[in-house]
């Protein structure tokens, strides 16, 4: 492990602020709204979201000119009134929901992936690709606030412009006392930059570990925001720190998740934002197989494994633990399971339609929103009854995100 | 174990409706107002309510009109636009947080002790001890839904009115499903009352535990809404059920809580709200004691007692469950202790004034407002630093309720 101060070297200021304020919505702000039961839905084909009421179930408002939104993700300010969206084409824009419109944007690189906002709210960091780094925002006016260059990769030949190669970095979350974490896909490495001292002038500290496994693609943080946990392309297993002690370095987990050595065929490996934590169980997408592995999360042994329909992609849990609702890989992706938590059977099978990408569920569980890219749905179930209750209108809909959001860490 | 069916017989409306909307406060709404970060102090001795706001760490707006606020506690609409205020004298009163008023009042009874909101944001219930009962209300009407009575004494001498005196209620909180749960005190008792048919047209489902152990006082439900936990005046020990398993009754655990054999002078029996459970867990106030307890959450048995200033009151987890915040009896009540959940150490003592009577984290963790009740403060503290940040002026502040409890089950 090393801990080193990264200087904050002079800020290329290459982001371009936009003044796109597009809003393709009529109606102006007639009568007062709250914001803790709004929501956004990506229209990845369009460039598009729109915002939802989830007590009324209904679609606020549609606003375009958010770019390329085909690996799209939000987070929240803490006020519930603002939300970034990550596009891919590295553009941050920032919507307001009471006005129904583009805040700001900023193209900030050239290629990015997602994004994550501080513990206090002031501070908005996006993982890029191309650049390799991560570039920190002031969430208010999306000011550039400081730039995280990431490992440059000797093999490889320089950019056209002179500038060498740099990793791209996957995996960044928000932890506990204004840090971010992530993590260095092709230099093999997880970073810690913690900006707990930038209220008192203090700059950045960076800490890194190297040699974290092959290729990590993706991380998730606990609840808590203790356990850093990424998920490797290169080899089987996964790398965790536990950020309350740092100085034990990384650990290797569950040994022989991944594609193992009879190299499946896999359709896409399963996103780790969807591992279910319910008590002391993880639900886990197994990579490639027609599985949900459950892993014990004292131990990382695995404990059983529930035959599914096809290759899971989201195992997500219900708020209050109970159920765990699985989507799946093309060409299978058109339904959805439901299990039991406890007894690890199988509660219900559903068939929404076409491409079931994303499930959200309602803050205290007692409804689910799911969007059915291909057929332009987005079907909202009882939970508990799992019945289809209402279907909403939107354009090849892929992530929907809910402004409770805001109140958790790692969200 | 008895599972019966509730009729709702005919509902007696002695619930008046006033038209209070005396607001103190001048500006109205100029601006645009998001809710997610948001709360509600209660000024336990004029009657008020203060709204903040715990991004800009200021006082929005002061309302009055609001009745005896001596034990008075708070909800949240599920949009975080209304706050359900319990007061102390039977009142219940709808404040409209984007507009600094009260929305609605009624008297539902001569005297209540708490109350809870379902998961579907539909029903406000709220626990009475004159008489005893639940009643239960629409959120957005106030319009009284049913009317819950609680078990006759036979014991007791008859009401004035000729009316059979009936047990006292306590401990009242919501469970997934659209489900209350709440202890009856002189009957010990535990009820579960389950609306979730009322949206089918069906009627309330009864669910009845008799015996649980003398005198529950007050309650908790775990986070994910499965474990509902009653202390007992009258005995040592606690009664638990678990909401996934009915059939399996009450079981006693914590064998030796509660006052012993030696009758300590107790100040004030801890709150059971200030249970903070953090990983395997539980950090509890002993009675009378000058210890927090730690408690194995699996088996519930005592694994540690961690030396304290004093008898504890509430014991508090940050929401990264890294340390526990620890008030005190009087005339203990002007200190705070902050302990580190993993090594039991103390990590501070903080003596902040006269009287801290309450405690609330700021969603994430990084603040922790606090009513210092006899100084007529709200301190606001780094939860990292333990620094004093900011301190707000309040006429005799004891509850603090931000709106982010609008999403968490059991809050």
């Amino acid at each position: 492990m090393k801990n080193k101060l990264l200087k904050l070297t002079s800020i290329s200021l290459f982001s371009i602020v936009l003044s796109a304020c597009t809003v393709t919505h009529k109606a102006p702000q007639d009568e007062l709204r709250a914001t803790g039961d709004m929501g956004v839905i990506i229209e990845r084909a369009t460039g598009q979201v729109q915002i939802v009421d989830h007590t009324d179930k209904k679609i606020i408002s549609e606003i375009d000119g958010l770019g390329d939104l085909s690996h799209a993700s939000i987070v929240y300010s803490r006020d519930q009134r603002y939300a970034y969206v990550f596009g891919r084409d590295g553009g941050l824009t920032k919507i307001d929901l009471l006005r129904d419109r583009i805040a700001k944007r900023v193209m900030q690189s050239g290629n990015s992936i997602g994004g994550a906002i501080s513990q206090d709210g002031k501070l908005v960091a996006v993982s890029n690709y191309t650049p390799g780094g991560v570039k920190v925002f002031n969430s208010e006016t999306l000011e550039l606030v400081a730039t995280i260059e990431s490992s440059v990769l000797n093999t490889k030949p320089k950019n056209k412009d002179g500038s060498p190669v740099r990793s791209k970095v996957v995996g960044l979350v928000d932890a506990p006392n204004n840090k971010f974490v992530f993590s260095l896909f092709d230099s093999h490495e997880i970073w810690i930059a913690d900006f707990s001292g930038l209220k008192d002038g203090k700059e950045m500290k960076l800490t890194k570990f190297e040699d974290i496994g092959l290729f990590p693609y993706d991380a998730l943080i606990s609840g808590d925001g203790r356990y850093y946990i990424a998920g490797l392309f290169g080899e089987d297993g996964m790398a965790l720190v536990d950020l309350w002690h740092l100085e034990k370095g990384v650990t290797r987990i569950l040994k022989d998740y991944g594609k193992g050595e009879q190299k499946l065929p896999v359709y896409k490996m399963p996103h780790l934002e969807g591992w279910a934590i319910a008590g002391d169980h993880a639900f886990v997408p197994a990579v490639g197989q027609h599985k949900v592995l459950v892993v014990n999360t004292k131990t990382w042994q695995q404990v059983a494994e529930i035959p599914a329909h096809s290759q899971p992609i989201f195992v997500m849990a219900q708020p209050d633990n109970r159920q765990v609702w699985v989507n799946f890989a093309y060409p299978d992706n058109n339904t959805i399971q439901i299990f039991n938590t406890e007894t690890f059977e199988l509660v219900n099978t559903l068939t929404p339609g076409p491409a079931v990408l994303h499930m959200e569920f309602t803050p205290r569980g007692e409804e689910v929103w799911m969007s059915v890219r291909d057929s332009n749905e987005v079907q909202i179930y009882d939970t508990q009854t799992q019945t289809l209750l209402k279907t909403l209108t939107s354009k090849s809909p892929s992530g929907i995100f809910f402004t409770n959001r805001a109140h958790q860490i790692g969200l």
